[in-house]
């Protein structure tokens, strides 16, 4: 295995797959990255068992070969090379040579049979779909703050990407909270399909400047992410989402239009004053034209911030402060709609002006 | 208790000084702020025990009082009104009531009886240099990152301030590296105390953009640093610094000129190879022209690099590379001195053409 390639292409395709790549795993291949030459294209893969990163790299010239070599060693030493400077990396047997100019070592790697690759997606049978990257970016991390991390719950670990007629949606919930986008208004294949956070994040970290375009296949248990020269692949969760749209209140009493900056600032400043109480902050209207955002008063002190605003009947709820928070976070308008009934529904936000983003929290008990 | 001041002021202002506050003290009074306002002069004060960071505010009207409330709280509400507002600030009994505009919040806070003062200077016999802020802040970087943490023994968790004549020198060492720096070169009185490193370090954050020149007072157990508005006082370290001008090599054999940039490129490389070592690297001179530097090879692989440059004698030295690297980064010229001995004397570093700063590492064993 032989090739010659930039030190700027091979540092970037380096820092961005290493990162799946485990440290201390208790197989310790997990560690490496997995080097392949075949006719001419080299591909650099890690893999954490549930999800692959997969960097096709150009390079100026080549011998087929593949090998496995520690990857963020290989990483933080390409990267603490001279820009500019051609970079060789050889194997020999296990010993891999990496030389550049003056500057040379040799690192020890493992032969690639015991790497676990995950199998590739059938083209055939795959369901395929594509999105603009800004679209992606920006929908993917409006849902994903909503998924949790509790490994008992694996369903809710994940993105779920379902269609509705023609409607591509993406959703996530922890049980407390919920946020889904309507991402792709005209497909014409069905999916539903739980995609880990994780590999989520991972793809979102993965895209580059000159990516303009996301595709996505799905097959029967796995998702592979396509972003110009980089592949993603991930299982899927084999479980089952919850039926989320019975979850949304069809018709909320309450109406409130808010300012996001204001509203924002006012949950932060209540926020202060509630850590000793779990976050818990109560929002309350109150006719004609206002709006309370207040902290619970305890031992650091009480708050308790206005906003004008046009308001029909009165209503209060308690929320927890970060929720409503990371709610805000995920709108864009600058106008929110703040829509609940009373103390025990959940509250809905959107942005005013756009019904594709829906975003849901229970209330705590007051 | 009463005063008015802009946002920006009061924001930076507590900022600055409630880093000092301890958040979880077992003296609960420590995680407040001190207001005091006597006569239209209004101090904030914020201590640790070992020191007291004290900033003096410019207000645009008060009355007289005192009280201490949560520093850490106030810093984040205030932080999080908008700028450009006026905030008023007022005690009644315990309760203090901060408001601005439309934002309002009652902060619980405590008498200011139990809030431990550190004592103030005695100006009359206290001895005083003053030193501008570029001077100062580049020599105690380069002399802090010698010292060390462990308070089994204190002299060196500071760094000393001492004279040699006219000369007033701080130095730093953890016994393992000791670094020198020349501040100023005609002082008037003499001194020897050693300042707590974590005092310096806090006086360095507190450095503003409008600060031009750092007067620094010390008398028997205290030192006092005043920059601008804001003072720090901090306790010294009651012990003796070692006698370390004896540690200082007074005729190294080899003299190498090596270039900081590649020199600490190829220390950064050969570290990489050098973790399940314990960073150590090997540093070789070779006659007529070579500078090399290696790992042991080990597990990973292994590494080394050459630098061409003049060398008049053979010699071979095992360092620390994570110290060898704090030290190339402490240094300023583009061309640095290596001077060594063979493998059991220390290794001194110098800027090319400077010689107020000096930095010495001992060898590992080889």
């Amino acid at each position: 295995m032989k090739i010659k390639v930039t030190q700027e292409k091979l540092s970037k395709a380096l820092n961005n797959i290493s990162r799946v790549a485990i440290s201390k795993a208790t197989l310790p291949i997990l560690n490496n990255v997995l080097i392949r030459v075949d006719s001419k294209k080299v591909s650099l893969t890690t893999t954490n068992l549930d999800m692959a990163i997969i960097d096709f790299l150009p390079v100026s010239s080549s011998e087929d070969g593949v090998i496995t070599i520690p990857a963020r060693l290989l990483a933080e030493f390409v990267s603490n090379l001279p820009r500019g400077e051609n970079i060789e990396i050889e194997s020999k047997n296990d010993k891999v040579t990496i030389s550049a100019g003056k500057y040379s070592s040799t690192i020890n790697g493992a032969p690639a049979d015991d790497f676990p690759e995950l199998p590739e997606i059938n083209e055939k049978n795959a369901v395929i779909y594509k999105i603009g990257v800004d679209d992606f970016k920006t929908s993917v991390s409006q849902v994903v703050v909503a998924s949790s991390n509790d490994l008992t719950r694996p369903a809710l670990t994940g993105v779920f990407f379902n269609t509705d007629g023609s409607i591509l949606r993406i959703a996530a919930t922890d049980g407390y909270r919920l946020a889904e986008k309507k991402i792709i208004d005209n497909v014409e294949s069905e999916v539903k399909a739980i995609v880990p956070t994780n590999s989520l994040q991972e793809v979102l970290r993965s895209i580059s400047d000159d990516v303009e375009e996301i595709e996505i296949s799905f097959n029967d248990d796995l998702v592979r992410f396509r972003l110009g020269e980089v592949e993603i692949i991930s299982k899927l969760i084999d479980a089952s989402f919850p039926d989320y749209q019975k979850l949304i209140p069809k018709n909320p009493e309450i109406k409130v239009i808010l300012n996001r900056e204001e509203l924002t600032r006012v949950t932060k400043l209540a926020a202060l004053f509630s850590k000793s109480v779990g976050g818990s902050i109560i929002c309350e209207s109150k006719t004609p034209d206002t709006f309370l955002v207040k902290s619970i008063a305890n031992e650091f002190g009480e708050n308790d911030s206005k906003i004008e605003t046009e308001v029909e009947k009165d209503g209060k709820i308690n929320l927890n402060s970060r929720f409503l928070l990371d709610a805000l976070n995920a709108l864009e308008d600058s106008e929110v709609n703040f829509q609940f009934s009373g103390h025990v529904a959940p509250v809905i936000l959107k942005n005013q002006h756009n019904d594709k983003y829906i975003h849901i929290i229970m209330p705590l008990n007051s």
